[in-house]
């Protein structure tokens, strides 16, 4: 688990549907608020899904080209409609049902990943549904009560990447209290991560001074975030989750 | 990771603090938005601060019993400081920022516990954080951008409980489009749950018709729900998330 790092190439090999089973009977092992399962989980395999997806993901490869994606939503619509019919009236349109919900799906997201990754598989996340929420919600059908969080590709690895830095654990870590940061702090957590060569290099290939430029002025903008944090806002209102 | 449980009861033998040290690694290599890893952990050790949290987890014995709790938080100050120091405009204060570091908190949340299973460790999540966030905050002092997500306890088991149901895979999963439920399916996939004692005990001991009725009228009410939401949505606005 120290070594694991995401896959983003993937072999042709398929898939043992067995393996997938077994994997997905794991994921759903884990913790769940008040044993709800509040989550589906859509898997497309099918090209002619692919194709319609790729898009909502940017158009990044790996919809297209690994064997198996997994879209884990929150999911509040089975639960209500067994409440619904044994005389229990559901009160889960509202926004902690949908943090309920969306905390169940990620559990059961990397609980398949991990499980995944100790069969030999490679894995990555795609943020990208957040980002367009309301193609992949139209594409996948997903009904009121049901939200899309996140998708991973899955598939044997085609690549052997190196893996990318993290920050010290001390970056991440507080005793008892949060303990804020400083300048002169900010400085050390940072400097091995703005040493590396490849980030020096991802500077000069952005044209940016610094390496927080590039994810402020060109991966991960104030403009799009505020733009998309309204449309999210408002596909969670059409879900009913708002 | 099949046969797992929660584990509710700990012995009082404690952590080792290289075994702790070694899973918050291993949890800090979970995927993460970017790299950027949009989270922080808030360890509590402390007597005192246990006591502290008590009350915002209504009590439950598990977190003052257990050696240890980890508080995983949504942290988009950390990586907006830095922006700050590095001549670059953070955009971060928004609905999308927040689900992103909401999401890469869940995924080290869950890939500690895993790992620390693997261990022979026992956790519990406690997602009372959501109900009480204004008190978490406080009381662990979390500053702006910083929002609690989830609290797990850890320990050794000193119980070894009936590993509890779930609806069977075909209830979660659906090929390429979400397949909607109709009543027949409904009772289908909670059949098995419907039936087991425990659960009809529990439904004998609310004094209620039917299991769900104990979720909509007892734990999960429809007032409480709206109530919480406005307070979590309020709490989002005060750490500057929307």
């Amino acid at each position: 688990m120290k070594n694991r790092k995401s896959i983003r190439k993937y072999s042709s090999r398929k898939i043992d549907k067995d393996l997938l089973n077994e994997l997905l009977e794991i994921a759903c092992r884990a913790s769940t608020t008040g044993n709800m399962q509040l989550y589906s989980i859509i898997l497309t395999e099918d090209d002619e899904m692919k194709k319609k997806l790729s898009p909502a993901h940017f158009n990044q490869p790996m919809i297209k080209q690994a064997p198996v994606s997994l879209t884990f939503c929150a999911d509040f619509r089975r639960f209500s409609m067994w409440c619904e019919e044994r005389r229990a009236k559901p009160g889960y349109d509202n926004f902690l049902s949908f943090m309920n919900a969306a905390i169940d799906a990620m559990l059961v997201a990397q609980t398949f990943c991990v499980a995944a990754e100790q069969k030999g598989l490679g894995i990555c996340y795609l943020g990208t549904v957040l980002y367009n929420s309301a193609q992949i919600i139209d594409i996948l059908k997903l009904p009121e009560l049901v939200f899309p969080i996140t998708t991973i590709t899955v598939g044997y690895p085609d690549e052997d990447p190196k893996q990318v830095d993290r920050l010290p654990l001390e970056a991440v870590v507080h005793y008892e209290t949060y303990r804020d940061y400083t300048t002169e702090i900010i400085d050390e957590l940072y400097a091995m991560k703005e040493s590396l060569e490849e980030n020096k290099k991802f500077i000069e290939e952005n044209s940016k001074e610094t390496l927080a430029q590039v994810f402020t002025d060109v991966r991960y903008k104030k403009e799009d975030n505020e733009n998309i944090s309204k449309d999210l806002l408002a596909q969670l209102k059409r879900q009913r989750f708002i």
